[in-house]
Order: structure tokens, then C-alpha cells, then sequence
């Protein structure tokens, strides 16, 4: 284990953002401690950083961000059997207390004391250092990359979410915000099968929108300032060639749910991922009458395995969405970045960039 | 056939509702004409009738009211094999296209071209005679009475509702509003299981929630003017001894709907049965971050086999719910009791009370 | 602790039952320690006493029987807070790994490193005193008796067959098989809705159709050595007014599977419960071109939450189920009469009955 | 119109097909009459052709083969809107009543009272002429060839096969049997995310194991005569990594079903699609007690839009399954080909090749 210390991005309150030292973790018997590689950043770590906090996560004390990592075990718990010191693995953050009624039923994804970074008490892993229970440490392939692995937590979040929004084969299907998990959720829905997608976000990060065309999106739609909901519905309409099958929604926003509603076949659903505003009108006897269901997803659902699957087999291609990289010192411009979304997806290096990685990161 | 003449209740404008004879029908080859015997008011009914309809059903033509009926069989029509004129049915009051990708997948409920009464394109069945198609007519056995066909409607409603929003063995459940639809998901949902129920009205309609105590719900909650959000969940949660698993929530109020959600465990469903307020306004990080689905149910999806069964079988008792009676031409009452919530289900005879039942009707 | 004994009843090998003293546990840190009360007797016990097992379960060392029981807390792990010294509870014998792709999406039930008892790694409960996870304890309420208690397990087991199942309220249901998961199985049916219900056994085990008749099933029919399949079918379209929308199939036999299939509807559903036969010869081509799907049911995932519900509001009345009571010492002629199928649940009391009883146990 | 004959290819008993001239049909009101272009064989065609029919459906007339097939509408009925003489459709050849239970929610394909062909009371459509339900007609975009028309009829049923085996992103797949079905199933199975496959037959159709290599299967089995069940099993879980997640069985064969079981993992599902043996003997004990879920696919379920969406998209590509083009007055080799298994998809031209593509079909 080189370095002896284990430096961590810790905020403290509204962007008040600190780089501090914090104690090496040791092992309890069904960990592994991570000498982290790289971390991406998530809205909700800007979320914390901008408001303190998202719904009922708000800071009571500083806390460590990030989720989306990829680390080098470096120490091994006593009942560890699966994983041995030098393996590279990618990092599932949420694990529940395993003995509720949500675990024991497989929601573990929304256990009430489970240990979920970042939330109000859990620490993240934007850290040298990280202790992480072993079985939500999988391991990478050689040929995978430490930020591809670092990448699978937005995609098994996109994973979970088209996989309850019920995406098939031939679905029409409208993303709302072209985001790391909009993305992401493009990338899974065509995975599954989707053959007609759209995908909206404001004007103003028109390279978002040229990414997910890249990506190979049916069409985009740039939302200005002053567009009218029943406009933006029939050009969803225009791209997809009729309404929506289904909505995965990555904003959270009242437009975006308006929109997906409005937008969506009698006996659609709509899987809300993003969280946004707090409080969100919708058109519900619309909703109603035609009987379109809101599902939402939180997390994952131990969705890392196909995550991993799904880009070691090479089905799908993440790497595009790696957008920017940041050594750790620089973490305060990452998270300027991150937050005014200058690129997609933003990545900090807490070790020189492909240490781990047997062939140099190229997306 | 008795009566030559077919009067029917015909709602011209808003608080324009009119007695006036219509032409009385012929059967196509796959229908009966039925003469009517006794008709439930229903919500919508009040909705067309008060504001002009609901949602995008909005009146563009005089439209008869009426779609919670029982009626006798007069006349059959040529390929029809399973009815004959003299039996008693219950009338199924919606009717997909059978050709459209909704129907062939069985959403025939939410057909865009379908014959649903009472909508704006669909007169209903609140007259003497009305001609349906066969397959939507269920015969009643001799026991069951024509007031518990009518009521057939609202029930099915219900069951739709209870499978939609997954009513277990053990379930603690709430039920907002205690009207009809209220009532009879509260029937449903014990029916299927649950054993903690707490149902919530207004205080002004406490006869609704006495009557939910006699049907054997845990609890009630009278709603007064001014109690807060927080103290209402408080107090659901009391009844139930914890958060909601489930809820049928059949007022679409805004405050129902947000009670709703925030009063459900973490990863609960919420089913939308009621129409209500156009927009409302959803704690929405919150049902996302705790995972609920909110999915809906309008109208019934095949759910009169099985609606009949109980009601046949005993396993369930809706009589209780008719707590008013009006002949036909006393219809304008009719709708003033119904639209003020004096009682419960108020019912239109259109022949003499009793006329087919083999035994007089009491609740 | 009054015993400082730990009687087991042990199996050797076939027919081979021991009562030997076994080391009186210690709790973990997330475990309790419980005076075993009552145990009852479980088709798989008598698999692993006359058969030296069941499917790849076979016997590899001597090992305790029983899964059914109740108990009261004498010591408690350091790190368990809901229960205490003193507490009565059910046990439920089944709990995985907690870290397997199974356990984290809610198969704990078959689980492949689970803590299921009696299984070939795993002694059983039929002794005085039984170390357990504390989240598998279910405190019962003072009106619940321990016989009840452990008679949640079969009806856990009935729920879980019943939810698998999809029963709806209305449904018309097979049970086939009248002993004690048989009859669970019955109450659970009629719980969720199932109102033509016909239940099938052997003509020698007469009393247990005879208490199905007392628990409200609608026929039932004793088979004759001789009956022909189609014959049998054709009683179970009699009794139900129709072909079968769901099985309960609780005996695993090749008759009992056959009858199930050919007896069900187009797009029916058939739940397998019981095991019996290794092999067995599914009418495959009826079952494909109608389109019946036969699936299984393994323990109980999760389900003891709902039987101790349904039980404790007296929703369901299990009590008429438990027809014999020994005690410990007579733990060989117990399983004589199990085995034999003379009553229903056979009960082995390790405590003088109703000891843990606020009232005296009756049925 | 341009042939005034209807010459169809009709089985009047065991190896006994004749080319004979029928009635050249008028469409209903809500029909099409269709000049079939092209027509593939399926192996209940040879299951009449061979063996009389398959189970409850035997020959009881001379019956029409031929259910896989397109055409161009030749005359439309009176209340038929959505099509127009010229149009080049594919044909779904099956309907439910529309009135039933079964209709009414959705299961149309195994209707008591359906027009499914070939069935013992439903003429198929390898004839020159055939009126079919216009909402049963999928009109093809110009570039989609007839071929690729009639072929939609075999992926429409690998895509239900694969939407009731539940394939999910990352899914281990086995797919049993390399006829037409279990390559279109194969193909399917890719498209919703199945990462890892393996395809299972006889040696002696060594070229369908080609067939399946070049279409991206990771692995295959070639089955010879004396391999021993286990076996087998191992060299699954070797080409998978693993036990299976989910299993296509296509062959309905008793080692095919009982392969299946064994080499899936726990809580796996299995669907059948294949008609094969009339009994099969399962591994019951194994199933239950590894809860693994049997279920069963008959024909489709409203899958021709999906079907027609992904081969229009070009997300898939199904051109390469077909294997042999005869013309309508070589159909006895065409039989002879289809049935001995030398090839894939056989396809009958009842048209001179190419005459209603745009441009030469190649595969």
C-alpha cells in the first residue's frame, strides 16, 4: 500500500468543500479496504456540495462525497474468500442491514439502515481509502478499466431503471435530460431493446444532446427557455412516430414529468430516476384516465453484475461518456465542472491515471 | 316489453340534467337490449353533470348519464348465444374496439376508441332500454338482486383497483375517501387480506366513515379544515401501527394523494383510483428516494366475473352501500343527494323497486 | 433456564429416531437462544426419518429433526435489541447467507449456503433449546398460542404456494392434497379470495377431507386406487362449475401434477408445493398448447410477517389443524401417526402443554 | 388480381399433400383478402404432415397448411381504414373471438374459439389467396422484403418465448434446439441483452449449429446419440460459466426439458415453446426444490408490431435463417427439406422470387 495517507474530498456545508486527511480504514471480517482509483462525480454529490443535501439527506456533519469508484484491494477481511489483496474491483455503495423486512425481500436498494453513500451518514469514497463490504466488491476483468469500472454504478442505476420501466423489444421510448444517467439509460434501453428512442434537455448543454447522438439516440430535442409543454410533447411525438411507450425520466424536474405524462400512450409507464424538485405538479387525472403508471427507481437492485457483464462482453460501450478527468488536488474545478455540466461524465484520479489499467483509458 | 317509451337522463350542460325519451334500440347481432331496472350515480355522473366533465371528456353533445346498471333482457341479438330475453344481468359499462394494440392486450379499459360510458362520444344507461353487447352482460342467479348488479360496477372498479395496487395476505392499507369507490376498495382489500385499514374522509361526511366501521375497517379519520399534512400521516400511522404497505386512494385530491405517499413505507405502491384535482402537486424526492410507485386503475379490467362470484358466492356483502333510492323521475333529487354525499350509493330505479328480484331488497 | 438438559430427536439414518442430549447453545451476536415449546411435524422430516432424506438432501451425519416451533427467549445476543428474555416467539427455520445474488434480490429461500432446517448441513429445532437468528424470531402477542406460533411455519409455507399461485379474489382452486400444507393452503386460498375451492386425497385419509370440509372448501374428492385420470378431471370441473384458474399442487405426486394440469384452464397456473416423486411425466404437449404455467414454491420467502398477521387478527383460524399432541419422550410414536397420516398436524410439545399459554390451548 | 386460381397446399392425411384449388375468398367487413407471396413451413405444418397433427389438434378435414406467411391486399372490406389494395403486409395468423375471457384480457392466442392456423378447424395460408382480419395484417415499409414478412411470424414467437422467460441484460441463456424457432429465439434473446448463450442439438444438424455461430451464440453443443444427461449439463454450465439464468426450450423433447432443468440455477426460469413430446418425464424433485418456474409460450401475444419494429429498424436481422426457396409446385420437396431438417427456414413462393420487393432478397 504506497501512500500512508488517505486523503478525502469532504464537504463541510454549502460549497464548502475540503480536501482532508482521514484514518486508513482496517477491515472488519467481511470487508476489503480499496486504495481507490478513480471517483466519478454524481448529482447528488453536487447536491450536497450546492444544498447540503437532497430530500431528507441533508448534511448533519461533514461528510466524504462520491460513489462512483473503482479501487485495488489492498487489505482482506478474516471471512473474505472471493477477493485477494492486488484485485482490481468496482465498488456497489449502497449495501442494506441485511435482516429487515426491505432486505429480506430484496430492497435492500431502500433499506431503512443500510449503508447507502453518500446519504447524511455514510461517507463516500472519494478517499485514497476506502472499507467496503466484499460482496459489493466485484471484480474487474483485465481488460476492463478502472473507470469503466467506476462508470458501472451510473449504469447499473440505468440498468435498474429501464428494467422498471419495463423496456422491450420494439419500445418506443422518451429519456428525459442527456446527463451521465440519461446517458446511461440510453445506452441500457437500446441494450434492451429499444429501437426508437428520444432524448430532451435544455439548449444549453447541446453537447450532451450530440453525445447521446453519437450513441446512436433516433433524435434529439433541445428545450429552450419558453417552449410550450404541448409543443415539446408533439415533437416526442414527431421523433418517436406516435407517444411513448415508456419514460425514463433522469431529472426530477416538473417539466420533465409533465412532459413524459403528456407524452405517453394510454397504459404507458414512466420510471422516474432523477431526483430534482422537491415538490412536482402533475397531470394527474391524465394520468389517471389514462392509465399510465409512475414507477420509480432508487439506486440499483443488485444490478452491478449485468453492469459488468454487459461491458466486459463488450454489448455495450460506456468509455464515451468519460468526458473529464481531474487528479484529486483538483478536485474543487472537478466539481465546477461536474455541476455547471460542462461534459458528461466527470472522473477524479486518486492515483496517476492508468496505474491499474492494463492498456492506457481511451474513450 | 312493457314500457314503449325510453326515458332517459340527459345531462344538456353544466346543471342541465333533463328527463327526455330517446328512441328505443335494436340489438346489432352481437348485442341484447335490456330494459334497465335500477342505475347507480357515480362520480363522473356528478362531474358531467356539475362541471361539464372531467379531464379531456368534456361535453360537445346532450349525453345520457348513467353506467352502474342492471337490467332484463328484451330483445337478443342474431349471434347471440349465452342470454336469452327474461334473464337478469348485471351491465358491464365499457366496451373495448377489440382491434386496437390496447384491446389485443387486454387494456381494453383504456381503448381510445372504446365504448366506455359514460363519456363524452358514449351515452350511458341511465334510461328505460339500452342496447349492449352480450359478452358485456353477466346473468345474475336468482339470489342476487338487481340493486347488488348495479353495484357490480362500483366493485369491480374496486377489485381492479385492490390487483393494481397488489393488496397481500397481511397487508395494512389505506383508504382515502370513504364514498362508494372508497367503501367498496375497503370491502376489496379485506377481501383479499389485508388486515389493517384505516380509511380517511372529510369530518362533514362522518355517516361514510360510520358506515366504513360497520364494513369492519381499524380505523377511521374524520379530516378537519386545517389539519396538517404531518399530523394526518401521524395519525394513519397510529391505525395501522406503522407506515402503509398499500394505498387505494380514490378522491384524487391533492392532500390525498400527498398523505398517500408520504404516510407509505419505503418501497409501498399507491394505487390513483379516484379523479380529482386536474394538477396536483407531488412530494416527489420523497416518493422517489423511498422508492413508491404510484400506479393507477380507470375503470375495470374484466373484474365483473370476478366481482359477480363474491357477491354470489357471500363471500361479500355490498348492500350495505345503497342508502338511497329514487324512481326515475325523481332523478333531479337523485343527483342532489349524490353530489352533497348525503349518503352513500344512491340508486335510480327505472321499474319498481323489486320488480325482478325474487325476494324484496334490504341492506 | 429451568433444563439444563438439550434433548434432540435425531435421525441416524432410515427409521433410525434418537433422543440424545445435545450442547446447549450459546447465542452470537445476532442470534437468540430459545426453549423450544412445541414443534410440529413436517412431511420432510418423515422424508429424512423413512427415506434418509429428499432430493439431493440426503443424510450425511446424524441430525436434529424438526423446523416447526415456537419458543421462548432465554438469552440474547449482544448486539439484538427487539427481543428480550422472556419473549415467546415463532421460528422460522430458514435464513440465507445474506451476501449471495440470491439473498440480495430476496431468494434467501433457496439460498445455497442458507441456514435451512432440517437439511443435510443443517440440524433441526426438536430440542429443548435452539440458538437462531434474531430477525427469524417473530414475537408473538399474548393471544397467540405457541401452538399457533409454530404452526406459522406450514402456513408461511401456504402463503408464499398461495402468492406464487396468483390467487385472485374469485378464483376457482385445486388444492391437491389434504394434509396439514394442504389444508394451509386452504385457508390461505379462501383468504386471498378463492371462492370455488376443491381439495383432492386419498379415500384412506377420509378425516382430513372431512376437516376441509369443516375449514369451508366447496367439494371434495376422495380417490379411489383405480380412478381414472380423466374421471378425477372431470369431478374437479364438476365441484368448481368449470375447469381450475389455479393449483395448489401439495404432493408432488405424478397423479396429483397430472390431474393439476389437465383439470386447469387455458393460461392457468399451477403452484407446486409438495415434493414427492423424483420423476415425474407432465402431460407437456397439453400443458405448452394451453398455455399452463407450472411453477414452484420452496419454504417461504418472507412470509412469516403476514402468518403471524393473519393469525393474530383473526383473519384465519389455524388451530383445527393441530390433532395430535406428545410429548418429547414420545417423539417415536409421534412420528409413527404423522407418518401414517391418522390426523392432521402432529405436535411435539418439549415443554408441558400450554406452560408458555396465557390461556389453554384448544382446537 | 392477376391468377384467377387458388391453388393451396393441403394435407388430407399422414404423408398424403396435395396441391388443390379452393374457393378464391371475398374478404368480410373487417377483412383483407391477400395474394400470399411467400410462405414458411413450421413444424406443426410437419406435425400434420407427418403424424396427422399434434395433440388435441388431429386432422378432422383436409386443412390448408401454411401459417407463416406475407402477402399484398387485394381487396379490403367494408369498415377496413388502416389498409389499401398494393399494401404488402405480413400476416398474423392468429385470432382470438374477441369476446371471451380469455380475449378479454389479453391471451387471445390460446382462445377455445380462435382462428389460429393451421388448426384442426382453421384452414392456414400457403394458397395463393387468403382473407385474414385486416387489424391481423402489419403493413411492411418498402425495404423490408416478403421474406423478411413471412418470417416475422417465428421471431414474433422468440420474441414472446423471450418476454415470458424474462431475458434480462446480462442473462445466461440456454436455448434448446437450433431448428428456425430456436435461432429466431437465439436472436431474440441477443437483442434483449442476453450476453452469454449456448445452443443445443443433435450433431446431425451440424449446419444449424453453423448457422447459430455465425448469428453470435457463445457457444455450441452438438448432441451426439449416448450422451449421458450430466454431462451435458456440465458442458452448458462450461459454455455459460455457470448455470443458466433462463432457458428457451425449443423442442419440447424429454432430454431437451430435463437438460434444461438441471443446468439452470436456482430460482431460474424456464420457458417452453417447443411441442414436442406428448409426456415428458421431469425432474420434479429438482425443480421444486430449486424453485425453478416452467413456463409456457403458445404462438404470440400481439408481438408482430415489436417483430416488425426491430427488423424494420435494423436492429436485428432474421435474413440469414432463410435457407430454401421453393416455388408452390415443388412443395413436396419443400416438405421434404423442412421436414428432414436439411436446412433453416424453407420458404414456398407462391409468386415468382422478388415480385414484391424493392430490390432482390438476399440473405
Amino acid at each position: 500500500m504506497a501512500p500512508n495517507q488517505n486523503l478525502a474530498a469532504v464537504v463541510h456545508g454549502p460549497n464548502d468543500l475540503r480536501l482532508e486527511p482521514r484514518p486508513v480504514p482496517e477491515p472488519a471480517f467481511n470487508e476489503v479496504v480499496l486504495e481507490v482509483d478513480c471517483c466519478g462525480i454524481c448529482g447528488t454529490d453536487i447536491h450536497f456540495l450546492k444544498e447540503g443535501g437532497f430530500g431528507a439527506q441533508t448534511l448533519i456533519r461533514p461528510i466524504v462525497l462520491g460513489h462512483e469508484s473503482s479501487g485495488v484491494v489492498r487489505k482482506v477481511g478474516s471471512k473474505v474468500t472471493h477477493l485477494k489483496v492486488g484485485d482490481r474491483v468496482a465498488i456497489e455503495p449502497a449495501a442494506g442491514c441485511r435482516f429487515c423486512d426491505l432486505c429480506k425481500v430484496g430492497k435492500y436498494n431502500v433499506c431503512l439502515d443500510g449503508k447507502h453513500c453518500t446519504t447524511q451518514k455514510t461517507d463516500g469514497n472519494c478517499s485514497n481509502f476506502y472499507a467496503q463490504y466484499a460482496d459489493c466488491c466485484y471484480k474487474l476483468p483485465d481488460h476492463v478499466s478502472m473507470e469503466e469500472g467506476a462508470m458501472l454504478e451510473p449504469l447499473s442505476v440505468a440498468i435498474y431503471a429501464t428494467r422498471r420501466a419495463d423496456i422491450r423489444l420494439g419500445s418506443r421510448v422518451i429519456i428525459f435530460g442527456a446527463g451521465p444517467i440519461g446517458l446511461m439509460c440510453l445506452i441500457a434501453a437500446k441494450a434492451m431493446g429499444a429501437t426508437r428512442t428520444v432524448i430532451l434537455d435544455l439548449a444549453r448543454v447541446k453537447h450532451r444532446l450530440d453525445l447521446a447522438k453519437e450513441l446512436g439516440v433516433t433524435g434529439t430535442i433541445a428545450i429552450d427557455k419558453g417552449d410550450k409543454e404541448d409543443d415539446l410533447v408533439r415533437r416526442v411525438h414527431e421523433v418517436l412516430g406516435g407517444p411513448a411507450d415508456r419514460v425514463l425520466e433522469c431529472t426530477g424536474s416538473e417539466p420533465g414529468i409533465r412532459i413524459s405524462i403528456k407524452a405517453t400512450r394510454n397504459a404507458g409507464q414512466i420510471c422516474l430516476v432523477g431526483l430534482g424538485n422537491e415538490d412536482v405538479k402533475v397531470p394527474m387525472v391524465d394520468a389517471i384516465s389514462r392509465e399510465i403508471n409512475i414507477v420509480t427507481a432508487m439506486r440499483f437492485n443488485h444490478d452491478f453484475p449485468a453492469a459488468l457483464e454487459i461491458v466486459a462482453s463488450g454489448y455495450v460501450d460506456i468509455k464515451p461518456l468519460a468526458s473529464h478527468h481531474f487528479d484529486l488536488k483538483d478536485v474543487h474545478e472537478a466539481f465546477r465542472v461536474a455541476s455547471q455540466g460542462e461534459g458528461n461524465k466527470v472522473l477524479i484520479h486518486l492515483v496517476p491515471r492508468d496505474t491499474n489499467n492494463k492498456k492506457k483509458f481511451v474513450n
